[in-house]
C-alpha cells in the first residue's frame, strides 16, 4: 500500500482563511481541550493538532496497564467532543516545529499560519540520562505504552509457568516500578492486587507468593509532592499490600534482566516500570534560554511567552512562577485543566473588549490511591486517608472524566471489581507470536 | 531485550503426567472452549491450545469493526472461563504440527504426547488464489484484523481532508466489501449506517454524499445459505441504506487503488475488505486425501478421522457429510458450539463406560442483521424479516455471548446506541505515525 504514503505527503492542511483571529491549539490533553470545548468560536477560528484521535484521562492510565480498565474506558474522540461547534477544526498529525518569525507551524501534513498559538503538548518521559532505562524499561505515558506493559506482564505469567529454572520464573514474574510519585504508587498498588487476590485464580500453576513487586524512590519518603501525614499512610498502605518499598535509592543501570543502584541491593526483573520523571514535551522553535527545568518553556502570569505575546504554553509543557509555587507550578492534570479554561475565558474576554486577567491556579487538593479502601488525600486542612479518602478519589476521577458514557461504564467496572475482586478482562490484544510464513 | 526470546526457546510444557487419560484440545473458539468447559475433569486431563489468552465472539467481531463495539466487549479470557477446573491446564502457543504415529503435538513451547486430539482450530481466509486481494485486502477474522480494519477506515477519512483531489478524496472514503455472505452483508449495512448518521457529524469537512459502500458478490443473490426470501429482504434493506450490490459479479483484482471484476465495473477504493471465502485451518500433518472442499479434515459421524479414532476434529476445520447436509455442515458457529457440547458429552458417556452416539446437528436457524430494525432470520418454519428479527437477533447474541460482564457491556451499549444514533468511540489506539527520532 505505497500509494497511500506518498499521497499522504501531498496533502494540503484545508482550513479556510476568514476574518476571524486563527487560534492553533497544539496537544489535546487537559489544558488543549478545556480551551478548545470553552472558547467562543463566534470570535475564534480554533485549529485543533493532536497526534492521536482521541483525549487520554491520564490519571487512570495505570489502571489500563495493571488491566482493571479496557482503553475506551479511559480515552474520548476529540472529533465527538469538538462536534457542535463551529469555525473549529481538528486535524490528526504531529506538529514538528514552530516558526514565530512567520507566524506559522509545521506539522506533517503541511503549514499554517496562525495569529495566536497555544502549546498544550504535555510532557513526556525523562530518563536523566540512563540508556539502559531508555532502552529497556517500559514507560506509561500514553495508552499503547500501558496497553504494551499489560501485555507484556501477562505474556511473562503465560511464559513463566514453561521454565523450569526458579531465578528464570522469578525474573519473569517481577516486577520493578522506578519513582514513587503518584503514577509509581498507584501502579504498585494495582499490580500488587492483581498478584494478591487475582492472578493466583488465574494461573493456578504458578506460586505468586515468588513474585516480588520493588518500588524504587530516590527520595526518602514516597509520594514526595503530598504531606508527609499521607506518605506515612501511602508507606504503610504499600507495606499492606506487600510491596517492596526502597527508598533513598537511585537506580543507576539495567541489563541482563538486573536493575542495580547506588545501594547494594539489585531487583531481578524482566519488566522494569519507568515512572521516575517527566519533562515538557513541545515542538522544535525555541531557544535554551526561553526553557527552564525540566525542559518547560517559560511563561508569564499570562501564560505567555514574555517576549511573544502571541504565544501561550499550559499545561506540563509550561513552567510558571509563582508566589506560591517558587519553583513552578507542578506538573498536574489539574493545573492544565484550570489553565485551559482561563485561556479560552480570556480569549472570550478580549472578544468583548474586556480587560485581561493573570492565571491564578487553586489548589483543590492532591490524591492518590493505592488500593481497596487505601487511598490518601490531601486538601488545605484535611488530610485524609483510608475508605474515606478513596471514595472521595473515586468520585473526583469519575466526575472529571470525559463523556457521560466513560463515566458509566468505568463505574460499572469498579462497582463490579469490589463486590467481585475480578478485576477486568487481561485481554493481550496483540497477535502473540507471528504466523509461521511457511504455512501460507 | 533478546534474552526473552532466547529463553523461551527453551521453555517445557510443564504439564503433569496421571494416570487420567489425556485429552489436548486445539483452539478456544467456540468448539474448543464448550468442550474444555463440558468435558468432566474428574476422568480427563484436559490441555487446551490457543494462540491468544482470549475467546473470540466472532459473530460481532463486524461491530468492533466498524467501531459499535470495543475489543473487551466481544473477548473472553480463557483462563477465567476455566478458572475453577481441576486437572485443566491452558498454554497460550501455536501448535504448529501433529504426529499421529508418535501421538504427539508440537508446538513453540515444546511438544506434548496426547491420548486423545481435539482440534478445533477453526478457519482463516480463503482468497482463492486472487493474490492482490491477499496482498492489499482487508480480512476480518481476528480481533486485531478487526481493530486495523477500523483504524484504516477512521485514519482515510482523516486524510481524506486534506486532498484537493475529488478523486482521491473518494478513493480514500469508498468502502468496497467483496463477498455478500452475513459477514460481508452485516458489516455492509453496519458501515453504512455510520456514513449515513454518524461520520458526517464527527467530520463536517467531509461530504459523506461522496462516499460509496460496494458490495460486491458472484452469486446471483446476497445470502446465498439463507432462503430466497431473506435474500430478498436482505437486498431490500442494503439499497434502504445506501448501499451498492453488485451481484453476478466476480472480483479479479486489485490495484493502482481500483477493484476489477469480470464485468465492466470497476471501483475506487482504498479500504478493500475480504469476506469472500474461508478455508479450514489446521496444523500440518494431514494427508491430502483425508482433506475435503475448503482444506477442511474429513470425519465421520462421531467426529473422528475415520483412520485414526482417537482424533476428533470440531467445527470450521471439520468436515462432515450428512444425509441433510450431503456437502458437508456448514461452517457456522452453532455447528461448532453443538459439536463441542457434543464431545464433552461423549467423553462423559465414555468414562461411565456408557455407549457413544453420533453427532446430530440441530439446525435453529440462522440470522443476520443488515441495521437498526432490519435484520432477516431463516427459521425451520418461519421467514422473519425487520424490526422482531432484529430483537431477535440481538436477544440470541446478547445470550450466546460468554461471561456476564460481557453481556451486560454490549447490552448498554445497544441500548446507548439505538437511543442516541452515536455508535461507539471510533478510537484509533495505534501510533498514528512514529515520533521522528531527530527530536528524541
Amino acid at each position: 500500500m505505497e500509494e497511500s504514503v506518498t499521497l499522504y505527503k501531498n496533502f494540503q492542511m484545508n482550513i479556510p482563511e476568514t476574518d476571524l483571529p486563527r487560534v492553533v491549539v497544539i496537544g489535546a490533553g487537559f489544558a488543549g481541550l478545556k480551551l478548545a470545548r470553552q472558547i467562543n468560536t463566534h470570535h475564534y477560528q480554533l485549529v485543533l493538532f493532536d497526534k492521536n484521535n482521541y483525549h487520554t484521562f491520564q490519571p487512570l492510565l495505570y489502571q489500563v496497564a495493571s488491566a482493571g480498565l479496557e482503553p475506551d474506558s479511559i480515552a474520548y474522540p476529540v472529533r465527538k467532543t469538538l462536534r457542535r461547534k463551529k469555525n473549529m477544526y481538528f486535524r490528526l498529525t504531529e506538529v514538528n516545529k514552530v516558526d514565530r518569525e512567520q507566524k506559522k507551524v509545521f506539522t506533517e501534513i503541511g503549514d499554517l499560519r496562525y495569529d495566536y498559538l497555544v502549546i498544550a503538548t504535555g510532557a513526556t518521559n525523562n530518563f536523566f540520562g540512563i540508556d539502559a532505562m531508555e532502552k529497556n524499561s517500559m514507560p506509561m505515558k500514553s495508552l499503547t505504552e500501558a496497553l504494551d506493559l499489560r501485555s507484556k506482564m501477562l505474556e511473562n505469567y503465560e511464559r513463566a509457568i514453561y521454565t523450569q529454572d526458579l531465578n528464570e520464573r522469578i525474573r519473569l514474574m517481577n516486577v520493578v516500578i522506578v519513582g514513587a510519585g503518584p503514577t509509581g504508587v498507584e501502579l504498585a498498588g494495582a499490580i500488587a492486587e492483581l498478584r494478591n487476590k487475582i492472578l493466583p485464580k488465574d494461573f493456578p500453576d504458578l506460586d505468586f507468593r515468588q513474585m516480588s513487586i520493588h518500588l524504587i524512590e530516590a527520595a526518602p519518603r514516597v509520594l514526595v509532592a503530598m504531606s508527609e501525614k499521607s506518605s506515612k499512610r501511602a508507606l504503610k498502605y504499600l507495606k499492606k499490600l506487600n510491596v517492596n518499598v526502597h527508598l533513598d535509592t537511585a537506580v543507576k543501570d539495567y541489563k541482563n534482566g538486573v536493575v542495580t543502584t547506588n545501594q547494594e541491593r539489585e531487583f531481578l526483573a524482566d519488566t522494569v516500570i519507568w515512572a521516575a520523571g517527566v519533562a515538557g514535551d513541545h515542538p522544535e522553535g525555541f531557544h535554551t534560554d526561553e526553557l527552564a527545568k525540566g525542559n518547560r518553556i517559560k511563561v508569564n502570569s499570562y501564560c505567555q511567552v514574555p517576549d511573544d505575546e502571541q504565544v501561550y504554553i499550559l499545561g506540563d509543557s509550561a513552567y510558571l512562577e509563582t508566589e506560591e509555587y517558587p519553583k513552578g507550578l507542578p506538573m498536574l492534570g489539574s493545573v492544565a485543566m484550570q489553565a485551559g479554561a482561563y485561556l479560552a475565558k480570556q480569549f472570550n474576554r478580549k472578544a468583548k473588549g474586556k480587560e485581561i486577567k493573570p492565571f491564578q491556579y487553586v489548589d483543590k487538593g492532591t490524591m492518590a490511591t493505592i488500593g481497596r479502601n487505601l487511598a490518601v488525600a490531601d486538601f488545605k486542612r484535611y488530610k485524609l486517608g483510608g475508605a474515606f479518602a478513596w471514595i472521595t478519589w473515586m468520585f473526583v476521577h469519575l466526575m472529571l472524566l470525559v463523556g457521560f458514557r466513560n463515566r458509566v461504564i468505568v463505574f460499572i467496572n469498579w462497582t463490579w471489581n469490589y463486590f467481585r475482586y475480578n478485576n477486568g478482562l487481561r485481554l493481550i490484544v496483540r497477535p502473540f507470536r507471528k504466523k509461521n510464513k511457511s504455512k501460507e
